[in-house]
């Protein structure tokens, strides 16, 4: 059940940063392969595979999905029992061993269940999807993460409705997809908000109809939004991983029926900033992870959707580069520059 | 728009004990009419009231619905603009005056739109329900808080599926009425979780399967209902007010699709107990304000399958006393010996 990929492109989001800089203790085991977000081709597939064949292009998920389990057969979910995103896994499902290892026979570990900054890498089956895309292959690295992780929670988690007023909070990858499948679902107002003013050119693009810099207020954004929306925003969705933000983007909502969508990684152990007496004024929040779809079955669709440009996905590469540069393109992310540096193999 | 009623009887819930208490500061305001739940008929109407007329049987509700702002016009919430709950209102909306006073002319304020501890009370036509009903009368006061309030958690916040599984923390009347509530839903199994032991009887009327005493218990009470239940429960139901449970309650949901609706008052200013990462695990939790009806327009339906025997009120009404024997039912209630004590006025 698992399948060897030949890597074509790879991309860094910033959870290959944060684990690069060693800032989680689960994802301290070394040597180990980062990369999650990529486009290969499959080489070969071990057996019991039958949905992949060599020669067939594929995207890596981290968020795996084996079909089989309680939650994959469940519509309410996307964590598969057996290959949710996992941050402490380093080894394959199989045999707890690794398909990597240095010349003198050390194991090389896995992250993500994918390791993608490798010439070849190997998978369990249920985090390979296999794409029949007519556009170019390349773009479909950004189907790994970023992109189906912001457009999904605009579709899926959210279910923005056409017409509805969105407010972003943090402009990355993850955010400005957010923007694009709000603004493909018809959402009539989409408030970006951060604190590097370039963010706001390349949101645009994306459907961000409005900026806020929070640097320029002398208010708390929220008060702004409400302001600016007459009792606040139908969706926010947060993906700055901060808990200030967060509480920002909760009460930015309406009133009665806002909706905060979770998508930043919380690095910090500290709690929840809202009492829970606050639930009571009808606002809600909800985490979001690979933007709540099912990898292996709702993937080939979505990146049909991109063909059919319901979703226009030329913004998001600002950058490539051969993957021998892949030091430069971190320090791209690192500095804001990119958003995405798509990296030739 | 105001409308003049006889009280015929009234009970009492735990935010009138908590306002007799003096807990919450925003209560305090004092000379004060407490209670909420009550059974009445019109004696008079005022100007513009065309729904309601002399000698009408109504049900009076601290959650009003004026039927015309936006929130009333939406069907997210049940929070009206003018007329939701709101324990820092203590006049009416009219004139910022009070309808009740002292001999010597010194204004006596209103509690919760209500005030029903009288024999007659004034209160917004938003905060009054006519309910034509074929069931004895004095049963309807079980509609103007805690029944509605743990039914309507049960079918209108958490939508209670056939074959569903639920846990209910805190069996107090609410959570007795959640129980009924999940129980004519047609939940497969409903976990009650109480520290006090002769709730479980009361419960089983009410369709609780299982209990849980937490004091029996040498592990957390999540940990129990996970194994009860080979993974959790779909619904969790916070009726207590007390942060450590909440935290139970949520972790007893199963991950991926398990909802926790809150509906204790928590009086402490600590904040929720979870950190945002939880929120990823799929499980999800949101607040519940009078079940979720509009009084309105929910409530004369509610009532008529009340009548129909779609939910059972008999348990819930424990005692009953004249009204002048007022204290012994505050005793009762804070003893936990009754849900309901029927004060006939």
């Amino acid at each position: 059940m698992e399948v060897r990929i030949k890597i074509l492109y790879t991309s860094i989001c910033h959870t290959d940063l944060s684990a690069w800089k060693g800032e989680n203790d689960a994802q301290q085991v070394y040597p180990r392969i980062l990369g999650h977000e990529a486009v290969g081709i499959v080489e070969s597939v071990g057996e019991g595979v039958f949905d992949m064949k060599e020669g067939d292009q594929v995207v890596p998920i981290f968020n795996g999905e084996c079909e089989e389990c309680i939650y994959c057969k469940s519509e309410k979910t996307n964590l598969c029992e057996k290959f949710r995103v996992n941050p402490f896994k380093s080894v394959m499902i199989n045999d707890g061993k690794t398909r990597f290892s240095t010349r003198d026979g050390k194991p090389i570990y896995h992250f993500l269940n994918t390791s993608t900054f490798s010439e070849f890498t190997v998978l369990d089956s249920a985090c390979v999807v296999k794409i029949d895309s007519k556009a170019p292959l390349k773009k479909m690295t950004l189907l790994s993460c970023g992109v189906s992780t912001g457009v999904g929670a605009a579709w899926n988690t959210a279910n923005v409705k056409s017409g509805s007023v969105v407010a972003i909070f943090g402009l990355g990858s993850v955010g400005l997809a957010v923007a694009e499948g709000a603004r493909s679902r018809g959402a009539s107002r989409i408030i970006g908000v951060d604190i590097n003013p370039s963010k706001f050119i390349k949101g645009q693009a994306m459907g961000v109809t409005d900026f806020i810099n929070p640097k320029d207020l002398d208010k708390p954004v929220h008060e702004e939004i409400r302001k600016m929306t007459g009792g606040g925003v139908d969706y926010s969705f947060e993906c700055a991983g901060n808990l200030d933000v967060l509480r920002e983007a909760f009460l930015s909502t309406h009133d009665g029926w806002g909706l905060t969508v979770i998508l930043g990684i919380h690095p910090t152990p500290k709690m929840m900033p809202f009492h829970p007496m606050e639930l009571f004024d009808g606002r809600r929040i909800v985490g979001s992870v690979f933007g709540d779809f099912k990898g292996k079955t709702q993937l080939p669709h979505f990146a049909d959707e991109c063909d059919r440009g319901v979703v226009n996905l030329d913004g998001f590469i600002t950058h490539e580069l051969p993957f021998s540069k892949i030091n430069e393109a971190f320090n791209l992310l690192m500095e804001g520059e990119s958003l995405r540096c798509l990296l030739q193999l």
